[in-house]
């Protein structure tokens, strides 16, 4: 097998064999098959696409290029959880202890990542002494005995995946339903969970813009799981606007514990209780939404998702008392206020720019070697559709640079338009598929 | 200005500035541009194609990447010619001694190259002690006192084509228009003429396969040469089946002599009267065809053309008897004839098989290491139209291994193909554009 007959069979509209794409991704991963052939197969993809059974057999192959976790010593029906990402996305610091509450057994290996904050992980470490640092034996004994662990990445997950997307992201071949899809799904399957819920982000602050896209790719992503024999739900939510009312580390770690005692923001606790209940349903805890959702609902209540966070903190060697006192995390030395200079309803929030405030401020990370400013970030006041007078706050900067902060400030205030009509409300959460 | 930019550009369908095209050919001939983008960008380009400016800019980038080769020591206007190849082309071998001797400059930077036979320098070598091996000035000097002299090329012509071309051949990205015209016309704008006569081939024995392609790649190939200031005239011929008789370096000097005698076959013969009579109208030589084609009959004629050819292997080391006593030349051990098993019309001989032949008899390259055996080949003695008996003779192999020509004859044998009903010729010159 050679190939260049595989990618003139691309070029040409014809589909590879399932031999011919293990052939490929073996290859791409051992090196016998240079980039310049990999990134021409890629552009070849993008003008001419994969059916659903190459998409299945990509995602598979990548699944395969590296270690496959085993979590079968861990009790339970393991269901992970997958964000597209977007600004202000604090879903896994609630809802995980929600779901670990409930029963799920949640055992993540997470990554820090760059992007307008830090990952979970790097949100965690809020709380002091909050390590990911575990060993496998650790790991699978915490979800054992507390229900509830998350490791920094330490197996070599999909590493066919990660050389080919450093590919497609110099070659502008990464706009590929097919190619997105099973990128993300490659590294979940190599996860080890029973079952995946993913959280496919629409609108301007999300990877996939247009509603249209992200039900495509939801849907790509939810066929690919179910066709790898693991149950797969997808829930499309809105990302027109940041999620919740905070955007920065230790600031959504607080947006978060607030909501694990039943005072979050509404957008934010309904996207909990739908993937929560997706989940719920997925691991065996519970037969239909309603009920699901009544036993998240429950946990809150009788404070013990709140306490299963703590747990699962001191449990990691951080202090749990930060858990019940926000006056224990990080918290910045400057307050200022964005305030509006026009009266009117807030029309749209531009959310992608939101996010770069954030990282002007100093809470994300633009190269891999960039530290993170935990404390840092935007509370906003105002969300879409809300009624402002000229000179009343829209949001708050938590800084620790003033040059950063003027200049952050600025940005934001651009990000919100402001108009005389009130906008049209979309709903919140857009779709469910399985 | 990023390459990753230029790659989303051309893959959105846009088209690219002379800047844009500039700054890639020279970063990528640098190396500061990695071949997986150029890679990205040329199955780009596979799919969204290019436009008459960006095709001729792209030319006149890879042209200027090495060295322009200046030609003005040389007197007259210099008129080159340059073939897209085939099966039994020997044309140069008798078109350049015919258009010297009527006072078109002659002054070729010639290659070897890989295929069926070797290239024009290998089939001059026949002539024992010629070489090409000639210093810049030596070579100046030759056209001015014979008006006739070819070198190897030492020169860096269009080492951005090369390095492209390579790359396109191993990505599946050599079949678009745009990057063949440019190609082939970076070299020869870099080659110095002050006008260009091309000869485009159609047929099963050329690469492009379809009169069509071939009309569209003449099209492009005179629009850049126009486009880049020099006079540019496209003929289409047929390659269908073998040019002439003879396939095979030596058997084709003979074919070409013979031609040069006035005793050569009517599809070579016409072939060298078309192409150089427009390059005796380019070069100011003639006016119009008919007063042209005179004066190449009349070199022939008067034998000043065979004499012409005597004095450029003399001039080059050669000797000049060999010219006019064909036993001087390299003759193989074995002569086998090729027999039909059946009787009717030879409806079709399949080009490139033929070729394949010649190559299995040793006559051409399969890689640069490859020697040359230059009295090997084969000489048809029936073509497409003519009417065989069963046993009786279509081809005469010369071979110099009896393994290898019972291989080639097996093939050859195969290569013709016999029906009862006779078949339609096509005209043998099909266009000419300008």
């Amino acid at each position: 097998m050679r190939m260049y007959d595989l990618i003139v069979k691309k070029r040409n509209g014809e589909n590879l064999s399932k031999e011919e794409i293990r052939f490929m991704i073996q290859g791409y991963t051992e090196g016998s098959i240079p980039d310049y052939q990999m990134s021409a197969m890629m552009m070849a993809i993008y003008f001419q696409g994969m059916n659903e059974e190459e998409t299945l057999e990509l995602t598979l192959a990548m699944e395969h290029s590296g270690e496959v976790l085993d979590l079968s010593p861990i009790k339970g029906i393991k269901v992970d959880k997958h964000s597209t990402g977007g600004v202000g996305d604090k879903t896994s610091l609630a809802l995980t202890p929600m779901v670990a509450a409930c029963g799920i057994p949640v055992a993540k290996m997470s990554g820090r990542g760059l992007g307008h904050t830090g990952g979970t992980i790097d949100k965690l470490e809020s709380f002091p002494g909050f390590s990911t640092e575990l060993t496998p034996d650790q790991f699978i004994e915490n979800v054992n005995r507390i229900g509830i662990a998350i490791m920094g990445q330490t197996a070599d997950l999909a590493p066919a995946d990660k050389k080919l997307y450093a590919l497609r992201d110099v070659t502008a071949t990464v706009d590929n339903m097919s190619l997105i899809a099973s990128s993300i799904m490659s590294k979940k399957l190599a996860a080890g969970a029973d079952a995946i819920v993913l959280d496919v982000k629409t609108g301007s602050g999300a990877f996939m813009k247009r509603e249209e896209d992200a039900y495509a790719l939801a849907k790509e992503m939810v066929r690919i799981g179910n066709g790898a024999g693991k149950k797969t739900i997808a829930v499309i939510s809105d990302m027109d606007q940041p999620l919740g009312y905070a955007v920065g580390n230790a600031l959504e770690v607080k947006e978060a514990l607030a909501t694990l005692r039943g005072e979050g923001p509404a957008d934010f606790l309904e996207l909990c209780l739908t993937l929560g209940a997706q989940m719920l349903i997925a691991g065996g805890k519970a037969k239909e939404e309603t009920e699901a959702r009544e036993q998240l609902q429950h946990v809150i209540e009788d404070g013990s998702a709140l306490k299963k966070l703590a747990e699962f903190v001191e449990a990691q060697g951080g202090d749990p008392a930060a858990v019940y006192h926000e006056a224990l995390l990080p918290k910045a030395s400057m307050i200022e206020e964005c305030r509006a200079e026009q009266e009117g309803y807030i029309g749209h929030i531009a959310c992608d720019e939101v996010g770069i405030c954030s990282l002007i401020l100093g809470g994300g990370r633009e190269t891999k070697e960039s530290t993170i400013d935990l404390a840092v970030g935007i509370v906003l006041l105002k969300k879409t559709g809300d009624y402002v007078k000229a000179g009343e706050a829209l949001a708050v900067l938590h800084a620790n640079d003033k040059e950063k902060c003027n200049a952050a400030k600025t940005r934001l205030l651009k990000a919100y338009h402001i108009t005389q009509e009130k906008p049209v409300s979309a709903p919140f959460i857009r779709n469910i598929l399985q």
